[in-house]
């Protein structure tokens, strides 16, 4: 039995910050999110497609973090290659080269051990696979869904038929002007809850985050991280902390909803702070907690 | 006797942005300073310069929101002029004409009235023009000053000599990078605190803004603001919340900087709804306490 489903990118990642370089390093929006929700104590079930050359101290890695992979296709080729560079602005990675490799003609299938899980993450793949995941999950508790420029501006209306089958959706609020027309996210992030999520989280990077519902707001501020290393991956394991969070909180009121986006805040500022996966491999869930506490301490004030 | 001295600009401003155009309207930021800090009541006693052309209303105006202008020079020429625009990125005024007028030769001369004033704002003027402030005044319990940019660029050396003055500084996160060099806002602020000042206050927009001390930090998110009019003077009502707060407070203590903050960001937050500082014109105590209470559900987390 897994947690959570999660389904997206598992990658070969080459990327240069002002702190380093590092070569075909362990990345993927999956894999982020799964090492992530396991330090909440998730076990997570990815859903994903990498090639025959993908090492095995990855998929032994993922192992060692509670992942489960039989729903992870190993195929003939190459596994997707990302590479990547930050200057002095760490809000937009510089994309050199993008290779899909087999994941190019990636179709979900999920493994029967998944398909009772009740918390699904679509990560940031084409909307019609988003679908296909919906269709084979056969109970679905709470689904979230994460997407970008690239879907709003190409796929629009498969993009729109996936918002109202999920819960929640994360995204960025520059995605967030692009997908309403409005400059104000606040307005925008209205405009899509009448889309059909019921939880709209809006990552604002090195600002925090915003959680909208009908009723409700949050604003969580960022965890002050002093030295950024390498910020790729902080969306997904944003993510992860926070599916992770759901899936050990008891219901998913908006009170658990709020704490939710703090862990994802917190473990976004680990993963941040050294090269790709470093930074989660041997974090411990009491690491987290202290931080946690001490976020509550730096954003919150007595009535 | 009164409970700030604010020095800085008392001016005309002409501004335009997407919701509308208002011409030679009361602007300048000890006027948006007084009014602010007038809401959490205190008596501002504004030190500028103006005109003899500048309208007896804003005098009025000014004077109903018990600010005393006994620090006000009305001199023979023009009053300080400021032509603005605003486009869809609020961040940045695009400045279309600057008049001095008077105000191009500015000294400050304290009334025998603020002498004993407990709490100092020095705005954003040259700062050889703030050392002036500082030799004039007996009592000095808690300096705040704001600077920008140019200051920065061109007279470092006699801002540095107003940074080991002070107990505060209120700057920008653009600010805090140029006058540090440093890419995080953290690094740069610890840089900023050895400088001199015990308090740093980095305003950072939409996205709120960091207290910061040796010892201590609180993150504060900007308060939702679902229409933003006209961003001019967020700032410096920010700076009139904090300090307007301060002064009624008991002692200057983390827990009271941190209140102080979240009522500049409150303020700074009906500013900007409307142009000029019309929504500051009737804006009630009761309305102020109303939104603080509601700020602090929505950043809050009950442990």
């Amino acid at each position: 039995m897994v947690d959570i489903v999660a389904v997206g990118s598992v990658a070969l990642d080459t990327i240069r910050t002002p702190f380093g370089y590092v070569e075909r390093t362990l990345g993927g929006s999956a894999c982020y999110f799964s090492a992530a929700a396991s330090i909440l104590g998730a076990r997570v079930g990815i859903v994903g497609k990498v090639g025959n050359d993908f090492p095995k101290e990855h998929l032994d890695f993922l192992r060692s973090k509670n992942t489960d992979l039989s729903g992870l296709e190993i195929s003939e080729g190459d596994t997707f290659v990302w590479k990547g560079e930050y200057g002095k602005d760490w809000n937009q990675a510089v994309t050199k080269e993008t290779h899909l490799g087999v994941f190019a003609d990636f179709h979900p299938r999920l493994p029967d051990a998944y398909l009772d899980a009740s918390l699904v993450f679509l990560g940031n793949i084409h909307p019609q696979l988003q679908l296909e995941v919906l269709d084979q999950i056969r109970t679905l508790e709470f689904v979230a869904c994460d997407s970008m420029n690239y879907w709003i501006q190409t796929e629009l209306e498969t993009l729109k038929k996936v918002l109202k089958r999920v819960n929640c959706l994360l995204i960025n609020e520059g995605e967030v002007k692009l997908l309403t027309g409005a400059n104000n996210i606040f307005e925008g992030g209205y405009e899509i809850l009448s889309m059909g999520p019921d939880v709209l989280v809006i990552k604002r990077g090195e600002y925090g985050a915003v959680l909208l519902t009908r009723e409700h707001t949050f604003l969580s501020s960022a965890y002050p991280v002093l030295k950024v290393v390498d910020p790729t991956g902080a969306g997904d394991s944003f993510a992860g902390g926070f599916m992770g969070y759901l899936s050990v909180s008891n219901e998913i009121d908006f009170e658990a909803l709020k704490r939710a986006v703090v862990a994802g805040t917190i473990i976004a500022g680990f993963t941040v702070e050294a090269f790709s996966l470093d930074r989660l491999k041997n974090l411990s869930n009491r690491e987290f907690e202290v931080r946690y506490d001490k976020y509550l301490e730096i954003v919150c004030i007595s009535r």
